[in-house]
């Protein structure tokens, strides 16, 4: 039998940017994109055009995308025409081949909230669809508070969704804005609905996670007939989320009825990948990922119980309901097997670091990691910081210099002209091929601007270090992550520091410590050794 | 109509002290279970005696709860009596009421992991459950992965339970161990177990999230029939966790169709108390509770979209599907860009500062909002600095001290013993009350252990404050987080501080600049304000 089309549609630029703390930057937005189109999701909602400036700029500087790139907004306001309502226009502008609008369908808000009559805001929805389709554009109507509407008046919801197809919409999107409809119900809603006139195959499904539901709502909606599903990475979004498309879509690809019953966009190469995507955004938002993250998460995989354990070594299925790395992710068991070597050498050959199987060594570096684990280090993404290590284990650390002691103050207090201005002063003493050097700088910018300690810090470090001096010259600090941690019984800081260099790489470290100076100041060896690594060689 | 009766079994302490990174002491289990009392679960899991000495002295320990205290175990091995079995005595040992022992119901984990014949198997239920049932207990069984041996073979897996429900088990509790199946097949499932002779009166549900779907498929589970619900509080578990009681719970109170339909043992009075018992349980585990947690994050009711926030002002219901106050959370509506002087009013009046409507303060406070987000700052969150911000510009905030200037210096160095060492030294210059007073202070702590520059600078802050030393004795630094972020045109840091003091009140603040001790130095120094004005007043 021939499988069906189903739709995914990623919201996570626009509904996930409602999450609170969340303020996506142009850069990051881009990044994002980026990555859910390699997924392969059908759609992307990239922002609310007109809205705020981010969004416009998104729109203005965002590449072709092999997704269907949308634009959100609202319907045309009562007493004027869609034609000159000016936040349509802007929506418009963004010039995008898809436009989602929003409009209301449940009574109560049409008479309360917006204030005018039923047979004005069912114009309002019919006059802008039918503008959107005009402009030669993919229209789709998300239909808010859907689910309550129905239930208060049903036959007025669906004359609402009846307009926006009309007017030729290709999907109507049932929203249950509020979070609070239950699966069962949504199954039954869908059903009714469908069966009142409106095709599964042009209906779509926006849930949230209020009752800790969404995604088992998005699939009763399928299960009810409809074609398009609407989510976030990670299930960012207002209040509890929305409906998490990391969860969902391995279970549309791999599980049962699922993965035989629907096609998606999505390759299973692509899914893949799909565990590094979810981690990248946790690190745009410099969040913890959360081990507990299905399919994705750090322990999604991971065999506590000495039972279970066992019983995976014998057969992995009989604790796992799919192969960890469909999703890119992998299991985890307790010290000392064979699994985690061979994972091990697969980091180690990563890093230009060939070990033969069944090495010494390679039970060492697994001791010391996981020494380090306890004291608040993570390698997960810090691959640099993690081939140090290991070089360390394996003698094939080249002794660059030694960092002998460093000195830092930060002082701030009025200056003549009664302004707080603060200023950080740094003293390095470095030994490099034996010869013992003294440097010194202050936190100032080329403007005369505190840059603060660690750069006076990283200043002074780099200022005298003979032969190796021009080769850290390329090398910036683009990004700089802390995190209050748990190391041993005592909370430390955990730093995590992204460098880059002329040469366009980009490698991660981590350093550790009660002191956020000092934690940072290990980060900025490690990240400073391994460039000298890749450019001076190990024989240095 | 009379309401049937839907049980509550609480396994947090045995199945979520799987989750990876969870170990409990026994101090800390006989906290948890007070708390589970008091909320009114129906049974408490309390461990697997004899499996570890945590829970045995567990058992050993806790008075008695109101809830049915229960002892986990396994099914007797085959080629012994139950009688002469010494795991399932050690269980019997606990003494508790209620003891649930896990058996094998999948045909195929019988011969390849017990490796005994398909008839032993059952004979090792009956003897076992009709074992527990002779010595005055009531009996559970727990019938492990049974949804996949349902499907390898249902006529067996039925069996299984029928031995163990005519052997006196009063409940059977139907788990799905690798958490792989989904809801619909959950309730399909239950619906033919109950059509093959067991009462759905003396069925369980015991769910994983590994689909991020224990919640619904519990939810499946009793529209089929079953009446006992198994889960843990916030979702603890191994690998993913299990089916999050925190979540159900309100489900099952407060909408429909459960809330008319079941009555539980937990009363409404109790379940205001459920945001505080998740919390606590975070709190026991120095986790960062989970903002986005269904019901009690802390973002569950937080509305942070224009257009929301602007409805939520006129009709809370229209985006919130419960009340937050019925568990025992509140409403939060961060400020945005978006947001207009209707919802400032409603930020300052939960802040205790009430302000007319139109008073000019009202825009000059947007203004400052608005000035110092594109500096880098943000509001969404950082309660307590919006609160500081709003105060200066009302001419409420009292003149409790000054900082004049601060100095700290950050060394590390080889110390007597050849050890790399370091430490901070801090001296902060405040007036008060018209007396300027110079305090000093390192940061050591008690143990003699470095906690770095802000420690030292905290400490010699709260060194020497006069009149309001003693009130902020019992703050303490929870959280910390920092981002690099734009200001203006250069990168900045943002640190954000969750403090947190006796009283149990948790509080954040914001800091910005290109110096990480100053940006924490300003989060610091808001935070120590709020406080004082809690417990001082405004007067002060």
């Amino acid at each position: 039998m021939a499988k069906e089309r189903l739709y995914l549609y990623d919201t996570t630029l626009r509904d996930g940017q409602q999450t609170q703390g969340v303020q996506f930057s142009t850069g990051e937005k881009l990044r994002i994109a980026e990555a859910l189109d390699a997924l392969g999701v059908d759609y992307i909602e990239g922002g609310w055009p007109g809205a705020n400036p981010t969004d416009s700029a998104f729109f203005d500087t965002v590449e072709a995308t092999r997704a269907t790139m949308t634009a959100f907004g609202m319907t045309k306001r009562a007493g004027r025409s869609a034609e000159n309502d000016d936040v349509l226009a802007a929506v418009l502008n963004a010039g995008t081949p898809a436009v989602c609008l929003v409009g209301k369908t449940h009574d109560y808000h049409v008479t309360a909230a917006l204030g005018i009559t039923l047979e004005e805001n069912i114009e309002n929805i019919r006059a802008s669809l039918a503008h959107i389709v005009a402009q030669g554009r993919e229209a789709l109507f998300d239909a808010e508070h859907f689910f309550d509407g129905w239930k208060a008046n049903a036959s007025y919801a669906l004359d609402c969704l009846k307009a926006a197809l009309e007017a030729g919409a290709r999907w109507i999107v049932l929203c249950d804005t509020n979070g609070g409809t239950l699966p069962h119900e949504i199954h039954d809603i869908v059903k009714e609905v469908i069966a009142g006139g409106i095709p599964g195959a042009r209906l779509g499904i926006h849930t949230h996670n209020d009752t800790e539901n969404a995604v088992a709502g998005s699939l009763a909606a399928v299960d009810a007939g409809v074609r398009q599903v609407q989510g976030t990475l990670n299930g960012l979004g207002e209040r509890c989320g929305n409906a998490n498309l990391t969860s969902l879509i391995p279970t549309l690809l791999l599980k049962e009825p699922y993965a035989s019953a629907y096609e998606t966009g999505i390759a299973h190469a692509a899914l893949e990948g799909l565990t590094q995507t979810s981690r990248m955004l946790d690190e745009v938002l410099n969040r913890v990922p959360m081990r507990q993250a299905p399919y994705v998460g750090s322990s999604a995989f991971a065999h506590k119980a000495g039972l279970h354990a066992s019983a995976i070594l014998k057969d992995p299925t009989t604790y796992e309901h799919i192969d960890p790395g469909a999703v890119g992710n992998r299991r985890v068991i307790p010290m000392s097997n064979q699994a985690g070597q061979s994972n091990l050498r697969r980091r180690l050959a990563e890093a230009g670091l060939e070990v033969e199987k069944g090495d010494p060594a390679l039970a060492r570096i697994l001791e010391t990691i996981k020494a380090r684990e306890a004291e608040g280090y993570t390698y997960d993404t810090a691959q640099a910081s993690f081939e140090i290590l290991a070089r360390e284990a394996l003698g094939r650390l080249p002794d660059f210099f030694e960092v002998k002691r460093y000195r830092v103050t930060i002082e701030r207090r009025k200056n003549k002209y009664d302004k707080m201005v603060s200023l950080s002063e740094a003293v390095v003493v470095v030994k490099v091929d034996g010869v013992k050097k003294l440097s010194v700088s202050d936190s100032l910018d080329t403007d005369g601007h505190d840059r603060g300690p660690v750069n006076a810090l990283s200043k002074a470090l780099a200022k005298d270090l003979g032969p190796y001096q021009a080769v850290i010259d390329d090398m910036r600090l683009v990004d700089f992550k802390v995190r209050i941690t748990q190391g041993g019984t005592e909370a430390v800081t955990r730093v995590i520091i992204d460098s880059q260099d002329g040469a366009g790489r980009r490698w991660q470290t981590v350093g550790v410590s009660a002191n956020i100076v000092d934690a940072s100041f290990e980060a900025l060896l490690d990240a400073v050794r391994w460039k000298l690594i890749r450019d001076c060689g190990e024989t240095a």
